[in-house]
């Protein structure tokens, strides 16, 4: 029904997540009648970040320098190093606010059975990062490794392989809590995170 | 917390309708890590769309052709124009599939407390085609002018100003009707809608 270049806009804005092809049709005309600058702007910022957003060379997250922000910051306890499965987790524990140690970013989780093995996530990178002394960049070597893969089965599984890889290095492990969250109520928390609650309970 | 590139394109992203800050986080986070041809593709179709989509010059429809494939379609019955409010308009008429005729957009509504007048919808050009024998454009002259302004008090107003510019011409001018969707329950229908529907009520 649309011209061919706005049928092409609908069809590529519907590959973002959460876009069917109602809101993709109100986007595409919202941006032609309405505000055509912020659709050039978002035009470049794409281009931009396609372009030169790669991934930190010390924790794989995704940034456009060499060494990230966070990696750089030399106020960081650079004796701590968290792994997680991907950068919006890193925004999220930083929100958070009360972890002042480095991340280690996966981009996913061990998957044999999606062909996503250990190479695939970082981990001889992580290897080497926990094998350093810490001289060459100016920090401390590590001396606890937290996992905060997410508590699926492919995330236990990933935290598990990670962690004997570390211990055989001499590092402390540890794995984030999980159980009820703050705030929850029992009545209404699934049954497998209300079994691992009773399971993993701690003495008062 | 994000590097530079990645928190513009987030803020980008939040250019766009319905989408807030944590949606426009989670877009970015799975264009760049997920979907970067995706992503590409979407900045060329916006750099393509931003630049080359103008409006047609007999409907003043969104489209990158001079006159749109409705203005030029030979099969359809070139005596009877539906004015609408916007090109999204256009298109849910198109798919109720039962009007066979031309279309005229507006772009807006007549609104003097935001200084929009008579010119900046277009209705210079909408007085131009109702004048038109119709030869010079190998269609009939212009009988029918069906007016499909939304039924707010904007879109009342501009509707009766065009429909008497419209009988000035000498041209039949008719409103769609309003009422109780098909469908719709009475129980859940506003009260605006019911007080319209009962003073239009039609013979039985």
């Amino acid at each position: 029904m649309f011209s061919p270049l706005i049928e092409d806009l609908i069809r590529a804005l519907r590959c973002l997540p959460g876009v069917g092809p109602k809101s993709a049709q109100r986007m595409a005309m919202y941006l032609l009648e309405k505000d055509r600058d912020a659709a050039g702007l978002l035009a470049s910022s794409l281009q931009q970040a396609v372009e030169k957003v790669g991934r930190c060379t010390r924790c794989r997250t995704l940034t456009e320098q060499d060494v990230c922000a966070l990696c750089n910051n030399s106020r960081r306890d650079h004796t701590m190093l968290c792994v997680v499965e991907t950068p919006a987790d890193v925004l999220a524990i930083e929100q958070a606010g009360n972890y002042h140690g480095l991340y280690f970013v996966l981009h996913g989780h061990l998957s044999p059975i999606d062909g996503v093995g250990p190479a695939d996530i970082g981990l001889d990178l992580l290897g080497e990062r926990l094998s350093e002394n810490g001289e060459e960049h100016g920090g401390a070597a590590i001396r606890e490794l937290i996992i905060a893969t997410n508590p699926t089965v492919e995330g236990e599984a990933t935290a598990q392989f990670i962690a004997e890889r570390a211990r055989a290095k001499g590092v402390a492990v540890s794995r984030i809590a999980h159980g009820v969250p703050i705030g929850g109520e029992l009545e209404y928390i699934d049954g497998g995170t209300l079994a691992h609650a009773f399971n993993s309970r701690t003495v008062l």
